[in-house]
């Protein structure tokens, strides 16, 4: 596996994502249909724009691998690799004006991602874990990326984009763990899961994921030293319900909780 | 009044609060004392050094002006101009690594604030009002800041930092507003006034602010042509219980909301 043509065509992605979705961040007139018939869930211009440009640069530098994108499906590759592509991660949050949605671009076998990028254009932050490496570039420099060690959940944050998340047994369960954890905070995104690889947070509990919404994430974080799992502890990249941990500890005591509430409280 | 020089010395305190802050921005070993015995109110290195970098440059430039400051308190001035500051505004997410807390600079008078900076020194963002401006610079730029004209509350994207905020009556009141709005958002501190400000979305709804919370935030928005008032429609520079609302029309629907649920559940 040509691992520097991985990593610099996953750049090039990014790059190109930055130059797609930035002229329509903040800005008015900004196309936001309706995906779901209920709910609220837009897709704008920006989202399409940016994996068409993704798409176009594989198709002319990766053409052998497979490619699974929100915004235009999956085509089938034959290398056994396939990118796995949010272009817009959080549009809500990108519709609100917020600094904390992001471009996901992972790069995956079927047993799961094994590179990862989360990039922030606005803030030109980019986030990057696999093939040995684990570091950030932001406004203050080049980084490198590692987890917090272990703690016990009451000395944790916790993060999570919905306070309510999923089900009324997985909300519940939800709010069990937030109980215990030091401090809870909403509305982050992908950006949270960036925050755990860059040792600032304890805990990410998500549900109804989407692969190409926890691909990247799952690269990153296991590069600098994290856990996710799905909140029985199998594997995550499915997407689903996920647990991302920044140690072995915080990861234990969430799970423990997750699977006892959801048990004692079926739906 | 020399509002120019008001002017420049707001800025030269923004200035000097992205000096004394930003090293300590997602740094380990960062000193979180806990202000209040119980409850997790952080207060950093980072706070109070940004407060008396601000005061040192007051005291030489403005040693006739008060000063109202989260860390240090009250210091009393006789020009009857008062700077209003909270070296961070948003500390939990400050100490979670978010880019979304800021550095409130308000500068009021008896009546009201006058004149306010919104900064964001990891963004290199800065939002400011009053005095016939409203601006912001930030990594695309200068731009004009305008908020967004009347909509219904059913199209409207609401924020608050907190899901439960206040009373079990305020926060219930809150819920009958977020029920109707087309979006609710979470976790986002200062920032989310900035949005308003920006023409981003509509309405932030917040509980149990401090003066130094609210004086720059009603500032700038104002300056842009939204409305900051407390959950009855009186002024709101006090803190408490605030609606800030882009224009006119959000600001009703959700004063009617708040005040009919706030009355029919007395605790």
């Amino acid at each position: 596996m040509d691992t520097d043509d991985i990593i610099v065509t996953a750049h090039a992605l990014a790059d190109a994502s930055r130059g797609a979705v930035l002229p329509h961040f903040r800005k008015d007139g900004l196309s936001a249909d309706n995906k779901e018939t209920c709910g609220f869930d837009p897709v704008t211009e920006a989202d399409r724009a940016a994996e068409r440009a993704m798409r176009e640069i594989l198709g002319k530098r990766r053409p052998d691998d497979g490619i699974l994108g929100e915004e235009y499906g999956a085509t089938s590759g034959r290398s056994g690799l396939t990118w796995v592509l949010d272009p817009i991660d959080g549009t809500r949050g990108f519709l609100s004006g917020t600094p904390t949605w992001g471009v996901l671009i992972a790069v995956s076998q079927p047993e799961g991602p094994i590179y990862g990028l989360i990039d922030q254009p606005y803030i030109a932050e980019r986030f990057e874990g696999g093939f040995g490496r684990a570091s950030m570039r932001g406004p203050q420099g080049e980084m490198p990326l590692k987890t917090r060690g272990d703690r016990p959940l009451a000395e944790a944050i916790l993060f999570s984009t919905f306070p309510d998340p999923g089900t009324q047994p997985e909300a519940h369960a939800f709010r069990a763990v937030a109980k215990e954890a030091r401090l809870t905070r909403y509305g982050m995104d992908c950006y949270a899961y960036a925050l755990i690889a860059a040792g600032q947070i304890d805990l990410v509990i998500e549900t109804e994921l989407q692969p190409y919404d926890i691909q990247a994430p799952i690269a990153v974080i296991e590069a600098a030293g994290g856990i996710v799992t799905d909140w029985h502890g199998y594997p995550a990249h499915a997407g689903g319900s996920v647990v991302a941990a920044a140690s072995r500890r915080q990861h234990d005591e969430a799970l423990e909780i997750l699977s006892q509430v959801e048990r004692s409280k079926p739906e």
